[in-house]
């Protein structure tokens, strides 16, 4: 990917790769710049269409306000608008969103990605206000994040077109794992004519799916660890050659297996995910220390070893 | 309640009635402090023993930190430690609580009162490390929150004596609804001999059974609206004047009523509660406007002559 | 307890103590009736108020219909009506329970009691409708039973209330744990002046509380183990003696630790329970045989000990 | 579909389209025979591969034993061996599913389905016990039935894979909507090498995905209304032809919409959906009445009304 003036407008739709950054710590689980950077290169050598700041992947939920100025700074900082940075709003309702979205884009982020609030109990409407007021109070294209895992609220397709049709969300992030309201909002889109509206999966394991159905690209927690094979499967699809897509995606779905290395039986299911994203980072050299933000329990050596037999499985060591 | 120097220790256990206060806003969402400072006196002059701030009834959910600290700032200045000040740190996880909690404790926080972590996926030995992080670092009693309707997970009655027992938690706020679990934490305090744990109810329907089982108090956000009733039911029950506390009791569960005014099918239930309780307080004088945090969405005037009908019947207006 | 004529009315209200009773099986999983009838006994010279067949305490979700026949006609054949019998008629929906209430009838239920559809997806107009024709067709006296955690369906006070005021219901057996809502169906029926309504808890731990509030009778399943417990229980509320009321129940309380006994990580929750009902009636004498219904994992021999000490410690072996 | 002798053995695996035949009932919700015989051979004309009896789709739920026996004798009468038979054992645990079983199995059934236990609380481990015993015992294939909407349970592809491998299970239908898990069932059973296992989705609108990923078939309760829609759709996929499958899965897609035509404010999930699929085969003359079985709301004129137009722009009509 060639290098993109800082003038150049946001892609309409935001099509192709777009890992959820991670965000590796040091063992005082200060933010690690340096390995911060590095991982960022390796992102962007693997040919990335776009990088996701401070996303459930990058331990958003655990990262002080300090931390996450300081991974928006460094990362926009050191890309030089390479690529359309987008970033995480991630809080429990809309008026603390917004104070993170104008801190993001006063640090230069191309666009805001939230949730529907969560913690209090919120009826659809509400949904479609907070989303409303994000998008008239940012200044920059919004996009959804549908993961009703951590918000308990799954976004209905209906409310999603809705909001998109009125240009209040300029995207979607889905890892909902329903592949059928999925495709919903995919077909509703199409039906509506929505202009620019960019539809994306967040489910590691269903990229071929989703792009054969019409998605325009994914934002893979996994894309950390392998974002060549993300980017070789992106453009499979795009290129309309299944066979060979689905042989790519199996490999990843392989590879997947590592975020269940963590014994269930001792840690919750976030440690065990982004533990192992980072573990494999790790081994693979781009980040110097594992560690998981706090109170999050890491893997243990014998489960360290599993992700390396798995990365190895891949071809990725 | 006589004044309490400022050098007082916390009550160990923290007994009677400490309401979560709400937090009154003007029309454009900002504090409201006058209406803040008419709150607290209310309550104070009502004979509550203690005050939570920023819980789930302050809409600390919705407000940004800048409010947060507003409200704080203006109610332990205006106070002046006549009864001890808990504040809420409610975050996503423990360094974002954590920073919660100093900005509480410089404020003058007495106390401060944390739920486990949510959005993440976390296991029991997790929230243990959690729990006992606050405590090491936050140089004040911390108390539990339990309200799986927000944090979606439920806090086991072993985990909390657990944690009681170390001392790393103070006490705990249990707005569960489980009475069964509830009565574990009691008894089994009972049974291991924990000096000072403070067990409080969040459960405004069934305070003289939590008081029966033996809990030291209640947290009820029903009791800005009617301090006085609250405090009634308290001392009947510590005097073991079932027959009448039970009268006093039903009384506020007819009150409680008001919390379903707000149209179930036209907003969510935080609206309907919050924005019951924060009417009722305008129609009694005590807050200048009734309008409750964005993206809420607030009763109509129908819904307003209900809970004012409500207020009359139960002899508050 | 005097013998209760065949001719006698059902009670309106039931109150006191109607145990759930547990359903003894032979280790090849048949219904062992002379257990059965000890068990009943047992119960019955605790001096239970009635008998609860075919609960879930009775397993009679694992119970084909031949077993559920033999169990009835048993109870039956051998109480000679001494108290009255509530049969289950637990199944999907509407007409399937129909079945099972008919047949409870004809072999000399005196009254049915039903859950909501589960499986199926219900609106709550359609749980009344299933309630308003098996109270229609049954010819005898209906109890709603609200278990949300078998059920995943909770009865809301209003509609109790509703079909309680057109007679369609007699009585609601809730074990929903929510104290609150089984508060507003007491008041509820008191307000509305619901003449023989019969309200009735199913949590053995709360049932002081439960009485406290107005509540009719209770439903334990820990009953079977100690019906004598029970019984004190209820004539101290009764009686209005609160203290002692509340010392009985911590000691059922205690006892109630037997339902943790079995390994959480290698059972269901039904395993757990109903096997240390059954392991606690066995080591009591009761029941010759402490195996629970396929497919449940029985306790092993560790876990039967611990039961034996809970027991011990209630001085009950 | 040439005729299928009746000695000829059970597909293994079994593919193509497999629809879960609607029970067509009179006005007073007894079986209509006649609108049975007429839906079987309108399904077997589109060219099914086999029929799925006394499924969710066919309110196995809702149908007491006698409707349940009438259906099978009825449909497996007519057919005369044309296409293989499942038939559902939808009940609350392993003894009363097995006695589904064998009167389906005496009346000819290829095949039975059985869920995991629900109602129960229920460990893996004792699912696993389940689903042996019912292979063990019945004499024909078993298909575990994946529904956690119902079931409140998920099935691991880990136990899948494992009771695979054993022979417990034929085959699997899953209707969770989790795509990921699902193509872990595919892809472990392709990596275990385990011949014949049948893995099926119940999800209508991604049957294009399912069959990419390497599923062997379809059970669409969509498939009573346009059976020939399926069947072009699964000879599009079988033959590679995506782009084709995928206007054919958009058309069923919207097809899918009349599903929302039931208000869900005034009827369950269940009303809605299996009150459309019998609207529509209704109008399209296949069955005399669209009732569904009580306590199910049918369809207004109105609602009715948007299911013919649906139909219209599928070209149904």
């Amino acid at each position: 990917m060639s290098p993109r003036p800082s003038s150049a407008p946001f892609p309409a739709p935001l099509t192709g790769v777009v890992p959820p950054v991670c965000t590796p710590l040091t063992p005082e689980y200060e933010v690690d710049t340096a390995s911060l950077v590095r991982l960022v290169d390796h992102l962007v050598a693997g040919g990335v269409d776009g990088l996701f700041l401070l996303g459930s992947s990058s331990e958003a939920a655990y990262l002080p306000d300090g931390h996450r100025r300081k991974v928006v700074e460094t990362v926009i900082g050191h890309l030089g608008g390479q690529v359309p940075v987008l970033v995480g709003a991630i809080d429990m309702a809309t008026l603390r969103m917004l104070d993170h979205a104008r801190e993001a884009v006063s640090a230069g982020a191309d666009a805001v990605v939230a949730t529907a609030p969560f913690y209090t109990r919120t009826h659809p409407a509400e949904i479609a206000r907070h989303f409303r007021m994000l998008a008239g109070r940012t200044g920059v294209p919004v996009f959804a994040y549908d993961l009703p895992v951590s918000v308990h609220t799954k976004l209905g397709a209906g409310l999603v077109l809705e909001l998109a049709a009125d240009g209040a969300l300029a995207g979607l992030k889905d890892s909902s794992g329903d592949m059928s309201g999925f495709r919903e909002v995919i077909v509703g889109a199409k039906e509506r004519g929505i202009p620019g509206f960019s539809v994306l999966t967040g489910s590691e394991t269903t990229v071929d799916s989703a792009l054969a159905m019409g998605a325009d690209g994914v934002v893979p927690g996994l894309g950390n660890v392998d974002p060549d094979g993300y980017v070789r499967l992106y453009r499979l699809c795009r290129d309309g050659d299944w066979a060979a897509a689905r042989a790519e995606q199996e490999r990843l779905c392989a590879l997947f297996r590592i975020v269940r290395a963590g014994a269930a039986d001792r840690m919750g299911g976030s440690s065990a995910g982004l533990g192992a994203f980072k573990a494999a980072l790790h081994l693979r050299g781009v980040i110097d220390c594992p560690v998981t933000a706090y109170p999050q329990i890491p893997l243990d050596e014998d489960e360290v070893r599993t992700v390396g037999k798995h990365l190895a499985a891949a071809g990725l060591l």
